[in-house]
């Protein structure tokens, strides 16, 4: 079986998306600044349907996780770009578009029940019980991959707190948001310990790899 | 002349102390877990008084610092410890005790005027009108070596903010603290930009060293 695997980038004050994140600009304030690096990548492109993209130490590393990954978990806001109308529209896809860059099982966790949703190469399944029943779900879909919990914050602390993630992976870019959404909110009276087990620097991000204790 | 050095540990939650810093534990609830990589190493103990210690890369590390380093910026509280009757005790040390570590001049940043305090072979000064002059001061007594600025996070944040800092070092270490202080609250509207220069690790902390771009 899989490891389950939570990556995210985070700015180096401790967000992972700025304030007032929208429809329009999901991420809030700022929080774009923390996918650059991804942007320009060969591995990150290629998956959107955009053709060219840098090569080297970064897009190896993304390239590597995409070929480990067989399922994705991910939240209701990661999925719908916000609050808004999407979420309740059952035609609507989300802000992936009609080709998000999966590829593979999707499970949304969310309170709106939904009918699966196929777009392009990805099924969007949306489970109303908990993420426990989306990590679930999410490793029988894998098999023998690995589980990404892809974000937001919210479905990575709640999966952290449980004891669910096996691996933490954080890119870390040294960018400061002053506000926003920050990871590990409300992990707990009984945090999880991590041990480092690779640190890969490029000049625009650190990707910072642990191994949760458990 | 040297640097102006910013130099703390910091929790993957972005905390340097924990919740209810007081005069007997003025790092907070857990905070000591942010120092423990170094109250094991040989430079560590030795500046304190203690003997033996460990080598290797962590030590090598706080040596280069401490052998770069030509004077100190402090805040009051990393000075006394916390709130308490100490900061306007003319006759008390602070928590550092009769040897303070630092074996340097020490400026300490504090509205409390107060005549300069000797313990040991390090001179601490009470500066009054500000941190502006505090590193004015440092960087006079440093000579052609450098001025660390080590905590807390609100004097780091104010020379950040104020675009003093030459070098950021972060020793981050793999542990969540839940609540406490917070490294670079408050670093305003114009954040700096940092540029990763050096990344080292060992198993109990990542040692990130960032140029700040001005």
């Amino acid at each position: 079986m899989g490891k389950v695997v939570a990556e995210i980038s985070l700015s180096l004050d401790g967000y992972v998306a700025g304030p007032n994140p929208t429809l329009e600009k999901p991420l809030g304030e700022g929080g774009d600044q923390l996918h650059e690096w991804a942007f320009r990548l060969k591995s990150w492109r290629e998956p959107h349907g955009l053709s060219g993209g840098e090569t080297g130490l970064d897009d190896e590393l993304v390239a590597e996780n995409l070929r480990a990954n067989g399922a994705v978990v991910m939240g209701r806001r990661m999925f719908s770009g916000g609050e808004g109308p999407w979420e309740d529209d059952a035609n609507a896809g989300g802000w992936w578009g009609d080709e998000p860059p999966f590829h593979m099982p999707v499970f949304v966790v969310t309170h709106h029940p939904r009918e699966p949703l196929v777009r392009g190469g990805t099924t969007f399944t949306f489970v109303t019980d908990g993420v426990a029943s989306a990590i679930e779900e999410a490793r029988a879909a894998a098999a023998e991959k690995d589980v990404l919990v892809g974000g937001g914050a919210n479905a990575i602390d709640q999966c952290l707190e449980a004891g669910w993630v096996d691996e933490l992976q954080l890119h870390l870019v040294p960018v400061l948001l002053g506000d926003g959404v920050r990871l590990f909110d409300g992990v707990g009276l009984e945090p999880p310990r991590f041990e480092l087990t690779r640190v890969l620097d490029s000049p625009l991000v650190t990707h910072l790899r642990y191994r949760v204790v458990k």
